[in-house]
């Protein structure tokens, strides 16, 4: 059976909802990110960065949560599978941008808006992200301009990869307000039920 | 014919590599990383980001260095292509692997070690980096203990991305005495005839 070590309030949660969307049968086992949780020999024979996600499918042993994704997207047939060189290209290439391109600056608001203790958040910290994401979220916003999807012609991995992380706007009160196009397919993203049962999950946590 | 808009002495250097493997015949575009070379609408109509590189193969238009090493792997069969999806999945975990963990602090230590005046390199910096690249160095090399790639049974695009961000360490002179399965394995990577091409065509600019 497949194995995803890590938990539903972290990267992890991507890869859960990948696997909620591959419909395989799986078993997380939990994990933290605390130290005590990742620094043991047995972990770091599976993951030597001592980071979560891994991935372990038989004798595969993954990790990095976009690569997970990729991998299960095309190892078990559905639709998240790229079904050609082309959409496989396009899917990697948003995964890549949105890891280098968003997820610093989203993860950094977020903290400045929510995951801080109060007393140690930074209004203008949260600002200055505010702002330098308006150029990537333009790029996506005009990406998705008379589209539904970022990669071939039906929901992939790309678009769960880059929603993924985009989901943290919401829990960042990012004003979406400028980026239409972009809001509307990330409400249809977060509308899947894969996506709904994770979320369920963790808010039960 | 395949266009591939960046130069050699960018990041648009590894899909020179990767195209030179590959065999196909392909246009070089000179851009450099200038904003009035960037800033064009003509440009900005392939590369919204207004990075380089940026590549085109007929309909096909893709960015992200690392993504479009993949899709030539997929899309044009040789020694690169990854024949299996956990083939693929171990290349796509250490090309984002190297671009997470890696190449900020690479590019952080070549700045000042070579890249910046001398007057505004920081010692201390470089210090720090060659500190951090301690444990990513760590795990790549205890990866490549007793193997000779690191995806699949040959060279995949797995080492060609590593390595094309790797490279940068030699010319950091970094110390790599701790790493030997590292070493081994960059200097077969580097010792390759694409390689070596596209350095040639880099020093005669």
């Amino acid at each position: 059976m497949l194995q995803l070590y890590g938990n539903s309030k972290s990267r992890a949660m991507r890869c859960l909802w990948m696997l909620e969307e591959v419909g395989r049968p799986y078993q997380l086992v939990e994990k933290t990110t605390r130290a005590d949780d990742l620094q043991t020999a047995e972990y770091l024979r599976l993951n030597p960065n001592a980071r979560i996600p891994t991935l372990v499918d038989g004798d595969l042993v993954l990790w990095e949560s976009m690569a997970v994704n990729l991998y299960l997207a095309q190892k078990y047939d559905g639709p998240m599978h790229c079904t050609s060189p082309e959409v496989l290209g396009l899917a990697a290439q948003w995964s890549f941008w949105a890891m280098l391109e968003v997820e610093h600056l989203l993860l950094n608001l977020l903290e400045h808006r929510a995951l801080l203790a109060e007393f140690a958040r930074d209004a203008s910290a949260a600002e200055r992200n505010e702002l330098l994401l308006k150029k990537p979220l333009g790029v996506l916003n005009d990406a998705l301009a008379g589209c539904d999807y970022l990669a071939g012609n039906g929901f992939t991995v790309a678009d769960l990869n880059v929603a993924s992380i985009l989901v943290w706007g919401k829990m960042a009160r990012l004003d979406f307000s400028a980026y239409p196009n972009l809001t509307r397919w990330l409400n249809a993203c977060l509308a899947r039920p894969a996506f709904v049962r994770v979320r369920e999950q963790a808010r039960r946590k």
